[in-house]
C-alpha cells in the first residue's frame, strides 16, 4: 500500500476498530442475559487480531464517494467486518481449511477450542445483523431493512457460504474456469460486492449508481482474489502472516493453478482497467476508491 | 399431546413446513448465484427431518391470541425455526455435543459431513434474518426491524449461544442452581421465550401485554428444559428418537441431577400454574396457548 493510501485510510480503520471493540463488549445488551467471558474473548479474538479490513473500508470510502461520512456508516462497516471474521473463524477449523495461523496468530479453535470457535462464528453472524439495524445506520427503517436483506444474500447459501461449500466439493473435481470463477464470485467476492453496494445505498445514491458499484465491488472482488491466489504460489509466508502454498497441496482449483501466472496477472491489470472505467462517473470523488482498487490487484500480502 | 391440541396444531404445523419448503429451494433468490445442491441438501435434513416445531407453533398461537393469523405470521414463525434447527447442527457436532441421532435420523454431519453441517449451520442462521425482513411479516418497517434485532440477542452471545457457551464450559464444574437456571434461561430459554414475543409484537398487542407473553415464554421455556432432563433421565430412547441418559453421562448439569426428579415434578407444576396466571387476562382467546403449556411440562417426548 502506498504511504499516502494508508494514511488516508489509517483514520477508518481506527474508526471501524473502535465500533468493533464497543460491539464485542461483555456488557449485556437489553434484551439479552449476559454475554459470557469466555465467549466474548473468542469473538474478540476472532475480530481484533489484525486484517486488512478491506470490506468495512470499501463501505466506508465508497458512501464518503456519494457525500455520506459519520458514524453509521463506520456501524454498518463494522457489521460487514463481524461477518467477514465469523467466516474467517468457521473456514479455519479442522473439518474445513484446517488452518493454525491468521494474521500471525493462533486462530480461533487454535487459541480457545472448536466448540468456542464454532459459538464465536455464530455469535458474530448473529451480532452482524444486530449492529446493522441500530439507528444510526441510515434514518430510513426501509434502507435498513434492504441492508439485512442484501447482507444475508451475500452471505448465506447463494452467497459467501455456498461459495466455500463449492470450494470444499472443488478439492475433489471442478476444475472448469466458469466453475472457478462462480465460486470466487461467490466465497469471496460476494461480501466485496455488497461492501460497496452498502456504501452507496448508506449515501443514497441512486439506482444507476448503486448498480455501478456494485459491479464495482465484483471486480475488485475477484481481483482480490486471483492476487490471493497469487500470493499462496509467489508470497512469503512470513510477510503474508499466514501458510503460503496450502492451495495446491490441498489440490484446491483456483486460477492460477490453472491458467498460470503470467495469465493471472495480465487479468488482473484488465480487472483494475474495468474498475477504473466503473469509477470514471465519479471523478476525484473516487480517487481513494481507485487506490484502494490497484492496491487490491497489485498487493504483495 | 391430547388429540384435540393436535388436531389444532396439525394446521399450523402443515403452514410452517410449507414456508420452511419454499425458503429452502435450489433456487437462487433475487441477489444470490446459486444455491449449491448440497449445501441446500443439508440446510433441508437439518430443518425439514421433523420435530415438534414448538417455536413456530408458539408464534402463531400467540400472535392469533392477539387476533393476527395470517401468512406474514407464519414467515416469521419459519423464521425462528430455522434459527432453532440451525442450533442444532452445530449442537449435535463432534467438537459441541456429539450426537448421531436427531429426531431419529443421522444428525447434519453424520448425513453429511462436519463441514456440511458446519456450513448448513452458518447458511440457516443467515437465511432467518433474509426471511425475517419480508415485507409480508409486518406492514411497519419498525416493527420489522424490531423483530431482527430481538431475533439477533435471542440467539446470539447475550442469548442462545451464550447459553450453549455456559453448558460447554458446565461440563466441567458450576453446578450451582442460579447458574443452571441462567443458563438454561440463555441456551433453551432465549428462542421460546422470542417465540411468544414475537407473536405478541406480530399483533401489535400493547407494550405491557408483550411484556407479560415475554415472560409466559421464558416461563414456559424454563418449564421446558425442565421436562427435557426429566426424560433424559426418564425416558424412553425409542419414544425419544434420541439417546438418553447422555446428561449424566456428560456429567452435565442439570436441576434434575441437583434437586432430584421429586423436587422436578413439583417445580413443572409451579411453572405452569405461573403460565397460567399469565394468560388469565386473554381469558379463552388463550385456550391453545394454555394448551401448550401443559403439554410442554407433562410431554413424555
Amino acid at each position: 500500500m502506498t504511504r499516502e493510501l494508508k494514511s488516508r485510510l489509517t483514520p477508518d480503520i481506527a474508526a471501524v476498530e473502535t465500533v468493533l471493540d464497543g460491539l464485542l463488549s461483555t456488557a449485556a445488551a437489553d434484551g439479552e442475559s449476559e454475554r459470557p467471558q469466555r465467549l466474548v474473548s473468542a469473538m474478540r479474538h476472532a475480530t481484533l487480531s489484525g486484517g486488512k479490513r478491506l470490506r468495512p473500508i470499501l463501505v466506508i470510502e465508497t458512501a464518503r464517494a456519494f457525500g455520506r461520512s459519520d458514524g453509521g456508516v463506520v456501524q454498518a462497516a463494522a457489521a460487514l467486518e463481524l461477518v467477514h471474521c465469523y467466516s474467517l473463524a468457521h473456514d479455519d477449523l479442522p473439518a474445513m481449511d484446517d488452518d493454525d495461523i491468521r494474521h500471525g496468530k493462533p486462530t480461533v479453535h487454535r487459541a480457545f477450542d472448536e466448540a468456542t470457535a464454532i459459538l464465536a462464528g455464530d455469535a458474530l453472524l448473529t451480532l452482524a445483523f444486530d449492529a446493522v439495524v441500530a439507528e444510526m445506520v441510515h434514518p430510513d427503517p426501509a434502507v435498513r431493512l434492504a441492508l439485512v436483506r442484501a447482507l444475508a444474500r451475500a452471505a448465506g447459501v447463494g452467497g459467501m457460504a455456498g461459495g466455500q461449500m463449492l470450494d470444499l466439493l472443488a478439492e475433489q473435481g471442478g476444475r472448469a474456469e466458469d466453475h472457478i470463477r462462480r465460486l470466487q464470485a461467490m466465497k469471496t467476492g460476494a461480501l466485496i460486492r455488497f461492501a460497496c453496494q452498502a456504501g452507496a445505498m448508506l449515501a443514497d445514491a441512486g439506482d444507476s449508481e448503486i448498480e455501478r458499484l456494485t459491479c464495482f465491488g465484483a471486480t475488485i472482488g475477484l481481483a482480490f482474489q486471483l492476487a490471493d491466489d497469487l500470493l499462496d504460489v509467489e508470497g512469503d509466508p512470513v510477510e503474508l502472516g499466514k501458510a503460503a502454498q496450502k492451495d495446491a497441496a490441498a489440490g484446491k482449483a483456483t486460477l492460477v493453478a490453472l491458467k498460470g501466472v503470467n495469465w493471472t496477472k495480465a487479468e488482473l491489470r484488465r480487472l483494475v482497467s474495468e474498475a477504473d472505467d466503473l469509477l470514471d462517473p465519479l471523478g476525484e470523488r473516487a480517487a481513494t476508491l481507485r487506490a484502494i482498487a490497484h492496491f487490491v490487484a497489485e498487493r504483495r500480502r
